[in-house]
């Protein structure tokens, strides 16, 4: 028996390459703020988007019911099937029927979109393959996608245009290694909506390249008044879509895990391959914690439209008097969201010569006004600030009032600017 | 701008290696299996390691109280910290304190043990890496690793020395390029649990050999009277041991998906790089469900000793009738196990000459008996059954009498076997 003896070496435990590739972009460019609030200011942080944080909006009554009742029933603490249990798969089916025909089959139960995202990533993409990701965009493809060897590649959304997709930016990023297109409507960090016209044109250039989509539908019916959800499954003809959603944000409850994916396999194209593909990742971990899974029915079926009514209306208005408010502010440019939880903010950096960027400007900030809210380079978009719209009203309020009064000290107009460069 | 049309092409979508290489052994072999039972006796199932699917083992009512006060919480429904709530790695650090020395910032939240052997396995092993895996023993290692190209090496259990480890056999899998060895204790499917010097036997291969260990101690306490459950990291002197344990079996919440990954660090070797990479793995998914978290101190302080005893008492019951039954069953010898939940019985292949391997003598034994439990091959071992004890009493009972009624009829003695091959 050969005898291979290390004991001369010293120990070393070196990480794998997929855990050093799985990188959290908008955490490492957090820790790399100087971010130390004014101490005679009350700190307002506008960059969480767990929309429970401040205690404002709570999950509606029939949510946390069902759980309760979950609690007592002795199925809801064995294992459940790897995809989930049927009546939960069919209770979410049922749910997303807006989303097009949807059969329980279609439905798998995962740890939050996160996992739903991770589910359809993985097994979709080959390590030298990419996806195609929207520029500003949430951050968790890269994070899922990168270690596995799935490169990202980011196609341009148009600021000016309610932050449309550059359609001949995505189709100019197609190459033959590009395994799916991520769509996020409505958008984090844009809170853009998409109308049909708009998803019929991406969809087209899916078709013509024969790219599969995956449909970040996390903030799926949150659209203020005057624009409409249109699920991009719901009129794709040909392109297979894979839809990750949950009850995360619109039940406020994400700390609970609890999402989904939905197959959307238009003329039987996945079939062959590709559910049994979802169905074996879907055997690693098992799905989210059937406790939750046994209170699903009661939640989708008992949750009055009335509540999501009032968050989204809530959420409108904070929208509204950001907008109002941060117009008052010289050298922010906000962009009026359509939906979502979120505003962009565009800073004209010409007007702040001081601050080297973005995030500079964010440091200060802080500093000095005690608001801090996520630099655009989170998001792949230097000169942009996201602000979160779910926190309570007085506190964005006082937010914006703060903004403006560290925009009116610190901006340097043109003449000023002018007169620097002269003296 | 080009423009690559490619829609003269077929519509293709493949899965990826990964997804195709995500294998469930036992579900392959299971669903090869005929499993069609005699209709005229009520089916058996001794298949099934969820001890909670019967109704006669149920979670204490301090584990439910703890949920219902839970849910109750602002806290339990906000994201978590992607390691999980500090009061509830504090609350594991401290119910583990009999692996050595566990600081809150040693412990990982997961999504049941899985998630963590996950979490493990991927941190530490490189696609074209190996890790030795004991043979019989539970297939989850197997799927969790190939879809990464990490391969599964096995070392060989001993049956007739109480399944412990062949310290020649497991030395000599060990290469340049294993990335860590897998120890179950105690076992699924053996039962068994190792004392002291055996386990200081295996840690001076993996210290001699500079290679870690991750434990797998999900039944950990699992052990019948006379023995005595030593976790592995506690004696371990320099080997740097990742453990993976959870509520699943001892609190029999295998539903709830909550576990967790405790990183025994001897003499700070992981601490460069290890503990970053695990840190990174655990924002893909972020932890399991913040209902679970934030009932976990109280869980894990209050479920009274008396309940585990009983749960243990009730399992080791079982063990000793099965085995006296059991040993009554011509052909079979079952080896006694020492704990966890299962029980290993070898099949005497010569004296049923009918059956090609064990899955045959199985697929009969339903047809005529309908009753089923797992072919050894489950578990990479041949010429074997496991039975999982948890099942109530009566049907343990009658599914051991069945056994032994179908092995009286089809067993055929050396003198019969002669007698058929003269005549
Ligand atoms: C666009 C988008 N997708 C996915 C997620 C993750 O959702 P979950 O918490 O359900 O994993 C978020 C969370 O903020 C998000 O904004
Ligand atoms: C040895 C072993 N490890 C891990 C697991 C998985 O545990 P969990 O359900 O907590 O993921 C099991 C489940 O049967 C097991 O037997």
């Amino acid at each position: 028996m050969s005898r291979r003896v290390r004991s001369c070496q010293e120990w070393e435990v070196r990480a794998s390459t997929f855990a050093l590739k799985t990188t959290n972009p908008i955490r490492k460019i957090v820790e790399n703020l100087q971010v130390e609030p004014n101490p005679e200011k009350e700190f307002i942080a506008l960059s969480i988007g767990d929309p429970t944080t401040f205690g404002n909006l709570n999950p509606p009554e029939q949510v946390l019911q069902a759980v309760r009742d979950s609690i007592e029933l002795h199925t809801s603490r064995g294992y459940g099937p790897s995809k989930g249990h049927n009546e939960a798969r069919a209770a979410v089916a049922k749910y997303s029927a807006h989303q097009g025909d949807v059969d329980p089959e279609d439905v798998i139960l995962t740890s939050g979109a996160s996992h739903a995202i991770e589910m359809a990533i993985t097994a979709i993409a080959d390590s030298g393959q990419n996806i195609l990701v929207p520029r500003p965009g949430f951050m968790i493809y890269q994070t899922l996608a990168e270690g596995l060897g799935i490169t990202i590649k980011f196609y341009s959304l148009l600021p000016n245009e309610q932050w449309k997709v550059d359609l001949d930016d995505l189709e100019g990023q197609i190459d033959d290694d590009t395994a799916a297109i991520i769509v996020i409507n409505p958008s984090n960090p844009c809170g853009s909506v998409y109308d049909k016209e708009h998803l019929i044109e991406i969809l087209d250039i899916a078709s013509r390249n024969r790219v599969p989509i995956i449909a970040d539908e996390i903030y799926e019916h949150f659209v203020f008044s005057g624009h409409k959800f249109t699920p991009i499954s719901a009129i794709s003809e040909d392109v297979p879509v894979l839809t990750c959603s949950g009850l995360t944000k619109r039940f406020l409850v994400p700390g609970w895990r609890m999402g989904w994916l939905i197959i959307h396999d238009r003329n039987n194209i996945l079939g062959k391959e590709l559910r049994g593909a979802l169905g074996n990742i879907s055997t690693r971990i098992l799905g989210p914690s059937t406790l939750i899974q046994r209170a699903l029915p009661s939640i989708l079926e008992y949750t009055p439209q009335s509540f999501f009514d009032d968050v989204l209306l809530f959420i409108e208005n904070q929208a509204k008097l950001a907008y109002k408010e941060l117009c008052m502010a010289p050298g922010l440019r906000p962009i009026m969201p359509q939906g979502a939880m979120y505003m962009m903010i565009e800073i004209k950096m010409q007007f702040f010569p001081e601050f080297k960027n973005e995030c500079q400007f964010l440091e200060h900030l802080v500093a000095e006004q005690s608001v801090f809210c996520l630099p655009g380079q989170c998001f792949k978009y230097p000169n942009y600030l996201r602000i979160v719209l779910t926190v309570p009203e007085d506190k964005l309020q006082e937010a914006c009032r703060r903004i403006i009064i560290f925009c009116k000290e610190h901006i340097v107009y043109a003449e000023k600017r002018l007169e620097n460069m002269i003296n």
